[in-house]
């Protein structure tokens, strides 16, 4: 009874989504402020690992942490005349404070570009104080009509990196670093193999002169655009006024660039791994590792089964795990386990009477597959070498994760040469990513989107996608250097 | 000529203050947002080091973060009556969005406690959901009229501990334990003594039963009250409804604590252990605890002398501590002393080619003693064992800073019984911490204000302040049960 509280992706995958975030306890519809969301401890743990792994990996690069203003002058918005038009109507305005009306009304930032340009402009004087690498964790605030937990919502969590450099080659080269950061991050870390490609003009960031991307498939075929990141060029440092003196004294415009990953990473991941009994976590973000659920009939065996429990629990956490013992009273092991289930923990280790004494432990992977009988299969792991025997199937798990998402993302890929193959695969509500022939106008770009509800995700990077031919587009005729990627997407 | 652009703290503290900022690059006014500020990298990275070890500390205690929305409905505000009063004249509201005016206003969270009380009363149903240990970090906004970087900023970030109990004497312990984390933080990572107390019923937080408060001593005598653990009764819970079913089957409002410390704690930290030549930083909180300065006149003596300092810092490293070896060309040794000392680095390396022969270094700490010459002192560190070397000293040094500042409040503080000795400490805009009687009144309590501008800081806890005994009050002659700390503050 309790499993029907979540829907078959097959019967309604929209519902299947909500349901996995309400039973594994991610986050919740805000309601009493439009379009926002509360991100509950669970979801919010699992931000909290990706954003130590990505912190580190900026770090590593040699960006540095900062804090700007929350609130942007309306006017700032208005000096880059693309970045305006791209986001006032999403903005959140503040008009009052301190009980007064204020002279010039503030909006909560949607992005950052134009308030750190303002500051970059007083901080750049020379060639010298570049590169300027500055990562900013931080809120931002889109109004948008219509949301979805993690995927859009009115408030989301996110980090925006923003850089000034004095060549526009290094630009694009830090450009193309932080999209291969995130890719990199989406595979190792999410085990969720991504698309890089360029944006066409038609989506790329307001303000930008060129956007690259990460595109994961979910479940459902359709593309999320995952990670972002901007060759600025010189159009911020134009409207901002920040300029540098080269080396040869004279003074130009800096380049810049900006990079984001955002809280929509957590939607990513639960549509890319989870599964109609909930949700399911690589380990690498997997707040709990191990949940150990102890078992007893008698009260008497309840003392010895506990401590055998918490010492294992304690063995394991010194390995570097996160190990949760589940010693509720008046639940049954049963129930528990459906709970840990839809939490999405990796492992289960059940241990009773008879476990103690043949010193082991039955281990029960979140994905186990079921033999003939229908039964989960489940593993005796001896207490010796335990830890590292966990940290074996841990790891094979988050391979066999990357590897099932890769092989649902071939299986849902095709390549087309004519318009018919290509409607038919968006047809009746379906799917999948379509590398076609594409003439490289906006025009026939926003005509394939209003017959067939597919958009232009990206033009592929060398390695990502089918091998680069020239061919003819699927819509126009016109010739075509390489096939790009279309999908329905979030 | 550079060292005066400090001005030193006998001449003008509050410019030493900005001053000792701007030198070490921590932070600036925003300017285009009103009593808004930039945290820059280098202030950032203090402000990491202690969400770093606070967090640790919250977890450990059993609390789980989330996040809630940065907007409240208005409406929200006015359900409890005190807290509106106390919150309402430093609001920013958000009146339009996405276009077109808002049915109800919105105001931009100064503090959580009534939308996280509205999510409480959807989360809690029976004393099996109790206790519920939230904690959030997150910036927040108050539009102050005076600011002060990181002391009172209109935006500031911090965290905000939220949690519900069944029993009001869970909820008073909670709020002690919170107290004595933030005290034991102050002490072992800020080598900062504090004052824990109670707040008086006047500089209560609004809407709460009871506050209480670490109170730290800076440089010129004031007082900066540091963190403060409320106890809010049943008062949010009847305001948002938020009850449980308890053991005996019926309903009762839950008891709610919150607490909360903010990057004010940076302006702590600078005010208590900075001095004339710029900031000072304890090893705990230092984001660079060694600069390694590479000394070379010829430039066949520079790539050996480099090599070495790379190969020292990377051992460092390796011992955990964050090594910088500063290879700025075209700037002299003493040029980067100065720029190292101003950022607060707690220890120099200087390397040159004797250093080289000798398989040694110049090892200098940021407050060294001066010889009778007037020069720093400097030791003589061997290759060997330098990684045990050095951390004995950044350990010694961390007990210095504490030990110090124990000694400045020790020497800052009065015991007095008479109102000349009151007002005496408070003349000619001096302050020190004033322990005194009090009749317990507000009145007297603004009174004393009013003559004095010294504050009532806390009625102290048993441990903190003289041994507590009756006494009649400096202002009234009325029986007092215990000496009070005043103080001027921030």
């Amino acid at each position: 009874m309790a499993e029907a509280r979540i829907k078959s992706r097959a019967e309604d995958y929209a519902q299947w989504y909500q349901d996995v975030i309400a039973q594994a306890d991610l986050a919740e519809v805000a309601g009493v402020v439009k379009g926002c969301m509360v991100i509950k401890p669970h979801g919010y743990a699992i931000w909290e690992a990706m954003q130590k792994d990505l912190d580190r990996r900026f770090k590593e690069t040699g960006h540095k942490n900062a804090m700007f203003p929350l609130l942007i002058p309306m006017s700032f918005l208005e000096k880059e005349a693309e970045h305006v038009e791209g986001f006032a109507p999403e903005l959140a305005v503040v008009t009052h404070a301190g009980g007064k009306e204020l002279e010039e009304a503030y909006c909560i930032r949607p992005t950052s570009e134009t308030i750190i340009g303002h500051f970059f402009a007083k901080w750049i004087d020379s060639h010298r104080d570049l590169p300027l690498l500055i990562n900013q964790w931080a809120n931002v605030m889109r109004w948008e009509l219509r949301t979805r937990l993690f995927l859009r919502t009115g408030e989301f969590l996110w980090q925006e990196g923003h850089t000034a450099h004095s060549t526009h080659e290094e630009a694009k080269e830090e450009v193309v670093r932080m999209l291969e950061t995130y890719r990199d991050f989406a595979h190792e870390i999410m085990a969720m193999p991504v698309i890089c490609g360029i944006k066409s003009a038609n989506e790329r960031f307001a303000g930008a002169l060129e956007t690259l991307t990460i595109e994961g498939m979910m479940q459902d075929g359709k593309a999320l655009q995952c990670g972002t990141s901007h060759d600025l060029g010189q159009n911020f440092g134009k409207a901002f006024d920040v300029t540098f003196q080269n080396a040869e004294g004279e003074r130009d415009y800096v380049w810049q660039t900006s990079w984001g990953v955002s809280t929509r990473l957590v939607g990513a991941l639960i549509m890319t791994h989870s599964d109609d009994d909930g949700l399911v976590l690589p380990p690498k973000l997997a707040p709990i590792h191990v949940v150990i659920v102890p078992i007893y009939r008698k009260d008497d065996e309840r003392d010895a089964v506990l401590e055998a429990a918490h010492r294992i629990a304690k063995d394991l956490r010194s390995d570097g795990l996160n190990v949760e013992v589940d010693a509720r009273t008046g639940m049954k092991p049963g129930a528990k386990y459906y709970d840990w289930e839809r939490k999405g923990v990796p492992m289960r280790l059940e241990l009773g009477p008879r476990d103690l004494e043949a010193k082991s432990v039955m281990c029960k992977m979140r994905l186990a597959e079921t033999d003939e009988n229908g039964r989960a299969v489940k593993e005796t792991l001896s207490w010796d070498d335990l830890g590292l025997e966990v940290g074996k199937r841990l790891d094979a798990f988050q391979d066999f994760l990357y590897q099932r998402a890769l092989a649902m993302r071939e299986a849902g890929t095709i390549v087309v040469d004519t318009w018919e193959e290509f409607t038919a695969a968006f047809e009746d509500g379906k799917s999948s990513f379509v590398y076609a022939h594409w003439d490289g106008t906006t025009e026939t770009e926003l005509a394939i989107k209003e017959a067939t509800k597919a958009t232009l995700r990206c033009v592929p990077l060398p390695g990502n996608g089918p091998e680069p031919s020239p061919g003819k587009c699927v819509k126009t005729g016109q010739p075509s250097a390489q096939r790009v990627l279309f999908s329905k997407n979030y």
